[in-house]
């Protein structure tokens, strides 16, 4: 059991002030977003930029160095296009995690070996080459073996890894079933690949689609501990859900293999 | 994965006003509470006497009756003692629960039987004769095999069993890691005895001695999840937490097997 990170999801292109201030290379509404990410307890920032279709090299140049302008925080860059991808790379002075790779073949063409050639770290989709979400347990596992051959296959280091089992939205059919599927996912990795691969979920995609506001933030509440039990690395949520925050400590807190104290939880 | 039975802890003698009620043989606080438990979505009600050292027949029957006139909710019957725990099993109109035996010998000699006598489903601790805790997960199965082989040999069908695995508080030494432990246990406890014993879980023995209120809340509140993932069958908490209730009822729908739906959380 190790020590869980928390990713903020806050700076992303579906919030409207982001994405006024990206289009109109604002700096200030992003800075101010990066440290309150970082008040708020965030270990890591994703900036999912969208696939940023006008202008991607100097678009992500100006996210990369806009967040970084105001933390040392670790960032994930996030975003389908390769072009936006290795700007964001080369722009960044400290070394970002690619989030990231599946086995889509413009995923393993352009996205992994980026990986490589700027010496990263890199997330992994448990997705099929054609983008869908696998149903079972054991088909999950097998994309992992496979993301780990294309990994072997570019010369990076598997260590570098990092799983992402794609965390299903409860109201598609059987959602909660495949959420529960996914904790197996992350319980029984480590000893499928023969070493302590690391995981990541985006809690927020639990909840995605229509609901209640309070049920949802009750559903993110129940999940994520379980999640954390099932041997989660690395937890992508909404910082500014403090209580989320807050309970994400004390779930680690108890699953650490650290001694026990009050004080950090 | 089934559903998970809320059992209310609220109703003990450790609480002030329901040990001056029982000592007043006043029924309208002890009423009151068990309608408060009811109304808090409790799914069965724990009525803890403590040992009940003088009249425990009147006291345990009083408490019993007096409980029992206000809600049909079942009773798990909470005492050490054997003339209480016979006195209110007597009593009840609805079968209760009896909490419980162990390996203790007093335990077995006294309540166990009671189980027998009176037909009723009887929780058994993971405790060795001494009374301890044991402190890694295999000693945990030895002593649920044992409590099983102790049901057997009183006529006890084996279904009739809640295995209460005891979980530890934070603050003992090496308590979050016993906690973590409490969870392979019940995880691991219907392969061991080959049928799906069900078990019970006592939330507030988490955080029990000093600590924040809110820390201690909070600490419950990643805990409970996790012991629902892991498949625990009962959970006795304090009902008029109702964020803790509500976040009880969304860790089970979402380790249900049944269709997920917001309605229910």
């Amino acid at each position: 059991m190790i020590e869980l990170k928390i990713v903020a999801d806050n700076i992303r292109i579906t919030n409207p002030v982001i994405e006024k201030a990206v289009r109109e290379f604002n700096p200030d509404p992003i800075m101010e977003m990066a440290l309150r990410c970082e008040a708020a307890g965030a270990d890591c920032i994703d900036i999912n930029t969208g696939p940023l279709g006008k202008e991607p090299e100097r678009q992500m140049t100006f996210w990369v160095e806009t967040v970084e302008a105001v933390t040392d925080l670790p960032l994930l860059i996030d975003t389908a296009n390769p072009i936006a991808m290795d700007a964001g790379l080369r722009a960044a002075k400290k070394r970002p995690i690619i989030n990231g790779f599946s086995l889509e073949p413009q995923k393993l063409d352009a996205i992994l070996p980026l990986a490589h050639k700027y010496n990263t770290e890199i997330i992994g989709y448990l997705l099929y080459s054609n983008g869908h979400v696998p149903l079972n347990e054991s088909d999950r596992l097998e994309v992992a073996a496979s993301l780990l051959a294309h990994l072997e296959k570019n010369n990076i280091d598997k260590y570098r890894l990092i799983i992402d089992p794609v965390v299903p939205p409860v109201n598609w059919q059987d959602g909660h079933i495949q959420a529960q599927m996914i904790l197996s996912v992350i319980r029984m990795l480590p000893e499928m690949v023969g070493f302590e691969v690391r995981t990541i979920a985006a809690l927020s995609n639990l909840t995605a689609g229509k609901a209640d506001i309070h049920k949802k933030k009750r559903l993110q509440a129940a999940y994520l501990p379980m999640l954390v039990a099932s041997g989660l690395d690395m937890a992508m949520v909404d910082v500014f859900n403090a209580e989320l925050v807050a309970l994400a400590k004390a779930s680690d807190a108890l699953c650490s293999s650290h001694i026990f104290s009050w004080e950090t939880i």
